[in-house]
């Protein structure tokens, strides 16, 4: 067990505040997410740092897909664990609680579990990736399950990468309720406090980005107050220098009666002194969710697919829903059943 | 005149940070602007309530055109003052300088001289305007000239209306130097920080926005370092709600041998809670330089213009050009004579 | 010895950001301050409603002097731990340390130790003053020295009061390295995140502004690197409210071979729809020393007194000064001596 110090080491805390918000007063998802990454980056650059190897920093290579399983709202302080659950020779596994607490009621509920994992980075060669120094697990099953996930997640990251081809295209007067009239782009101009020791932007600097776009298409699509409700995997494949202009854009793929899926890239231009061309960084799947002025989900207008394109991505989406669902489900008989 | 402790209450100053500036480290012309719409919003706020009358805050209803005379840097501290030099019955017009002072050398550069003019508006009621106390002149002939410029400046704010229903058509595979290349667009949902206690967006933070998309068309144009030369008048038709999602669209317009001249339109979009269409809130026209490293304008790519409209306002952006080229010419000799 | 799940609660942690510290790489004195009070109204906030008392926020009311031991810089995690230390009927004694740590070296320094007291507001009636569930102590004289520092700052923060009629003229055209050469003011206007659920600054946002403004002073006395060494004790004897405007204005006191003492007040205008006046808010004296590239102090130019009041300033600063000089060198022997 480690000494308490250690188990210290693992937290961070903040006091949500109104820029952390909607104008409802949940806390955006992208704000959690940046949380969870900075709590992840520091633990696993401690981490790999801890061996005789070279100076590095643990760079975001992929995050799990991950619900938010309750709201957290403005005053309440957010509390950050993270754990490291597995080592490979060049990787590291961060297991991420977050916990929303009223310190005036003292109520905490659980608001998201995250699973993330980190590269490190030779601080004096960024292309090189440094040994990662093992961790003791207290029994051997815990070294199979993650050698498991960790085989899962490197195949899962090879597929994505063939998608990234993909791009938006700009529909001029489009019908409420299509997917022209809801998608959104917003450009970024990197600066020197969205990065890293190694000039690079911090994957969650990247995520809060993407989800901001998401709830802008999530609002224009239902017109309500909207959440995030889940976050698909999600694959760093590329870094994004300082001084980089990104384009983060988001289109609805999915609809079902009270949820909404959003696909959201990330494209970097890296314009200024290099002969570099745009290029995608990051893909991802937002599911968003309409809440009442109670809290409880509304159902959303149907999303209007015109294109074969768009029919293609809606059965997409519409698989990727069920699946979910049906994972959902074994889970909770799995747990009533015990 | 006032006590010389008022004289000192004008001035708001701040030491320039790294996300203050872009990566050569020139003060973004939007952080500027920023500053000035405070110190504007603020000593015009007080005066308004100095008077017997009803609570009011004072909101952003025009900046006159503005240069940036020097750039300014990371360090540095900028000295923003501001004075009231006119008042009409319900409108008040502020003076703000802002200078840049380097701590270390004592060095001091006036950087911007801005004339900018508020309304009040009730805090009860935000449809009302109320009356603006009266100032007191020294010299009675400071009141005819203000009176005059109020008069201009209420004939162009009408003009400026007409403009407006113009719109950015996005271009798919554009050519580089052509307009379709480097324009630009971003969204941003506004919150609560943005806001005055009205609920409405600051000026200031509209008008950073505006420097952002301008330069990234800037930078997309001529791929270096490009800082802001000058801003022309921009009007604030239309306030912009708390809780809006605001796109910021730029084109290029017009290039000389080494300017380049973007439009920038603000659309707002009230969507949730609210039955209102998307309305252009605000349009302008900035101008910028490329610069080498040593801090030298540089020649930049002609523009391509393609489109009738393209080659119409490309022959407008001329004209804008060459009026302020031989205004500036006639104010140089002018002050050569004296 | 509190649960482990205790001890978690109290720390936040975050990494330092370029825009956190000053262009020579070290992190602002205000920027720790912020944090050590964010850390401190967390606990005291939950602990002041553990109890069956009515929802309340806890309110800073005064911070004791502190140092800071040693500089932290950009890339390194910042530690900060909070415990409650005493509890009076109506206020609590938070002791807050802070650890920069380098996740590269692994290398942990204590930057600071601060005691912060904190007084519970009831959130329906801000005027009114809620009971504090008292702490289980595990000595009888841990409780008995809490007292003892609980009448000590009391007689404090009444002494303070008197002080407050102080303002800082103006001066045209000063000489180098007197008063009027480097003392300066900024105005702010408090923002919605600049808030606690009250509706009132934060006392860290507040230390923040006024370091801000001293660090000017200092750095225009003696324009090279420089860094806070420690701040007095602090009290906030006024609230101030959301949509004030703050006035925060810095005079050098006293100078000693390696060191500056700076006077900074905080003076507010609740301006819009409230008929108070402008009101002293706070005030505290900040000592500045000059860092060389090594990180060594250096000489500082000594502080020209001109008028009455300065060299009286002087006198006092001075006083200031060698008593602080004796209570460490008694301190130190103290130590050595055990």
């Amino acid at each position: 067990d480690p000494p308490a110090a250690e188990r210290w080491g693992r937290c961070l805390r903040r006091i949500m505040r109104p820029d952390d918000a909607n104008i409802a007063g949940n806390v955006h998802g992208g704000t959690v997410l940046k949380m969870i990454e900075e709590a992840g980056a520091i633990i696993s650059t401690r981490h790999c740092n801890s061996g005789p190897g070279e100076p590095c920093v643990a760079a975001l290579a992929r995050v799990e897909r991950t619900d938010f399983l309750s709201p957290m709202c403005i005053g309440e302080v957010a509390n950050v664990s993270a754990e490291i659950t597995y080592t490979s020779k060049h990787s590291v596994e961060v297991q991420v609680n977050v916990m929303s607490e009223n310190i005036l009621t003292g109520a905490k509920k659980v608001t998201n579990k995250a699973t993330l994992w980190y590269v490190p980075l030779s601080l004096e060669n960024v292309n090189k990736v440094v040994e990662v120094p093992p961790i003791q697990y207290v029994r051997k099953e815990q070294e199979d399950e993650g050698r498991k996930r960790y085989e899962e997640q490197k195949l899962d990251r090879l597929e994505t990468k063939q998608r990234n081809g993909d791009v938006i295209i700009p529909v001029i007067n489009p019908e409420p309720h299509t997917v022209g009239y809801s998608q959104s782009s917003l450009i970024h101009l990197v600066g020197p406090s969205d990065c890293t020791l190694l000039g690079f932007v911090h994957g969650g600097v990247t995520m809060k980005l993407m989800d901001e776009v998401a709830g802008i298409v999530a609002a224009r699509h239902c017109k309500t107050n909207i959440v995030t409700a889940s976050v698909d995997a999600i694959n760093f494949h590329e870094k994004i220098k300082k001084g980089s202009v990104i384009t983060i854009s988001g289109r609805m793929t999915f609809t079902s009666n009270k949820s909404m899926e959003i696909e959201v890239f990330v494209d970097a231009d890296p314009f200024v002194d290099e002969p570099q061309e745009r290029y995608r960084a990051v893909s991802a799947f937002f599911t968003y969710v309409s809440l009442s002025k109670e809290g409880k989900p509304l159902p959303v207008p149907q999303l209007l697919t015109e294109t074969e394109d768009e029919k293609r991505r809606f059965e997409e989406g519409k698989g990727r829903y069920l699946q979910t669902k049906a994972k959902r489900q074994a889970q909770m008989q799995q747990a009533a059943r015990h």
